[in-house]
């Protein structure tokens, strides 16, 4: 019922990542197998190694930004098949029945989603799920996605988390042609928001701390990079945008950017700092401004994401990393030195653990 | 050009509320002049008479819950004749040409809307404009409202401020029949908030820290009272509620009623306390919910809630004083101690100051 998988592994808070053999299950009537080709490194890939999070069972195998091959599929399995490129990302179950699941909202499923990694396996009684960080995995086809022929495979792997955590609240705030967006900090979330509200039309304004940044944001696609330490350019566009999305994690503050905001305007915060935000309600109340959270998004909407992004040619800015490279990838993100992700090229997984 | 006036004002941030003569307007072509009857008193008075948000010009002349009959009409009034009873909220003015007042939404007006005190008065140059604590009131027709006729007046006076603050974002987000609603605070504009969201056909639930005010709570309207420190009762509720209007303008910790929203819901605040709210980010996040604020509502939205009030019977809950108890009742709406708003009978103010 059951077979060997090498991954990379931590096997506490502090040992860095290292080679384990684990198992899988083998492929059921309704999974695919997938053999990883390319994993992209996520902050929470971090958070969940090192339990910041308060939540990990160790061995912790991150990884949930997934592209790789079938190499297997159940018997009913029909939207894949052997040799297809298939993507997995943040979640590979879910209850299926509530009212989030059915509206297609599966991330917020009412009785918990399973996330790609460090949640209890309800396949592999005892066991947590095991992330990207492996030679395979095996994964229910509904949670399975199609990766469009033309995008370079290895940028396409961050889509799956980093892509569809800023397209999501893009698209439920209808983010649209004309509409005058600004992207709050350019890091892996923050590069693709860039890319994906250029694409949907908005004229899109990128606020750094980092003068360093503003090149490559206009490369990325902003029609405007304004460094958000400099108060009377922060002042200026007092009122102004009619959404914001904040992509900075660490602590900010965050009513600089509720006043840039034009009646009924919103600011959605996709970055998760630890600590709790101070909100000065007087900048929500005048002029009636909202404030709102978004987490990844739903698998219907993952696939319309992926569609979209072979449509406009949209994938990641990505360094290629080997698998024994990770430990000194996750010191680099934690000093902002990666250039926008990192993505893990799986062929240098060793064979075995 | 003007004519002496009576009032009662604040000649600093510490001197109690006293009788003063001062310069009214003449009634203009646009104008409307009201000769008051009742004044309701709002948190409002208190923070600009005692300078607490730094903004006061001495002498200070609180009041803009006000409701008078008409003495006089400049002639191009056709909206109102002599004899007509009105209201006037708090705003006197806004630029009527920015997109907020266009949209009539005059409160968000981008040049500043006139507050009916303690703002730049631009008919009285060098003056600030003088509430409703006062024997005359002298007002632009557009900033008129009409009082249905079955409604007390004493009573019809505080939804000038409390109803339309409660009322607007209600309807903003469209509270409907059947919608799962919380009201945060059982005070002058929680008791509004309370008729408002019944009379809308929510099932409503009250959020209260006393136990004093369960019945009361009931009585006003609320289907359910909840003791907000009753930590067993907030988390069977949690991820329930379609809307929640929190009007506590005291420090307290909002985290506990975004716990209380589905996804997609929506927490208005209309208290506007004097320290930043801290705001745990991840209840935003997970699953999606929005935080706003509100502010007041435009003309037009205050005509169709006193419509509404006129059509369901609604109006505050009130205690009557005597001018010369206006200090007295600042302390003890400081104390909690007011069902639901103290509302000043006009007619004990003094002839001449």
């Amino acid at each position: 019922m059951a077979f060997a998988c090498t991954g990379y592994a931590a096997q506490s808070a502090t040992t860095p990542l290292a080679p384990l053999s684990f198992q899988r299950r083998e492929t059921g009537p309704d999974d695919v197998r997938i053999e990883i080709l390319f994993c992209g490194v996520c902050h929470s890939d971090i958070h969940t190694a090192r339990n910041e999070w308060r939540s990990s069972v160790y061995p912790v195998i991150p990884g949930h930004e997934i592209v790789g091959r079938v190499t297997e599929v159940g018997q009913n399995v029909t939207n894949f098949k052997v040799g297809d490129i298939a993507g997995v990302g943040c979640m590979v179950n879910s209850c299926r029945k509530c009212p989030s699941c059915l509206a297609g909202e599966e991330q917020y499923c009412e009785v918990g989603m399973t996330g790609t990694y460090n949640d209890p396996d309800k396949d592999m009684p005892g066991q947590r799920t095991y992330g990207g960080y492996s030679k395979f995995i095996v994964v229910d086809k509904s949670f399975v996605l199609n990766i469009p022929k033309n995008l370079d495979l290895a940028a396409t792997a961050p889509l799956l988390c980093a892509g569809i955590t800023t397209y999501s609240p893009l698209r439920h705030w209808k983010v649209s042609k004309g509409q005058k967006v600004g992207i709050v900090g350019l890091g892996g979330l923050g590069h693709m928001a860039v890319k994906f509200a250029k694409a949907l039309g908005a004229d899109v304004t990128l606020f750094t701390t980092s003068p360093s940044k503003v090149e490559d944001g206009k490369r990325l696609g902003a029609h405007h990079v304004v460094i958000s330490k400099d108060e009377q350019a922060m002042k200026a566009l007092g009122r102004s945008f009619d959404f914001i999305l904040d992509a900075v994690a660490a602590p900010h503050d965050i009513n600089l950017y509720f006043n840039l905001l034009r009646r009924d305007g919103t600011l959605v915060q996709v970055g998760a700092p630890d600590e709790p935000l101070s909100v000065e309600v007087f900048s929500l109340i005048f002029p009636r401004r909202n404030f709102a959270g978004s987490l990844i998004g739903g698998i219907a909407e993952t696939q319309e994401m992926l569609n979209f992004c072979g449509e406009h040619n949209i994938t990641a800015d990505i360094e290629m990393i080997r698998m024994d490279q990770i430990n000194d990838a996750y010191e680099k993100i934690l000093a902002s030195k990666v250039k926008y992700r990192f993505v893990i090229d799986m062929s240098t997984l060793p064979e075995n653990a």
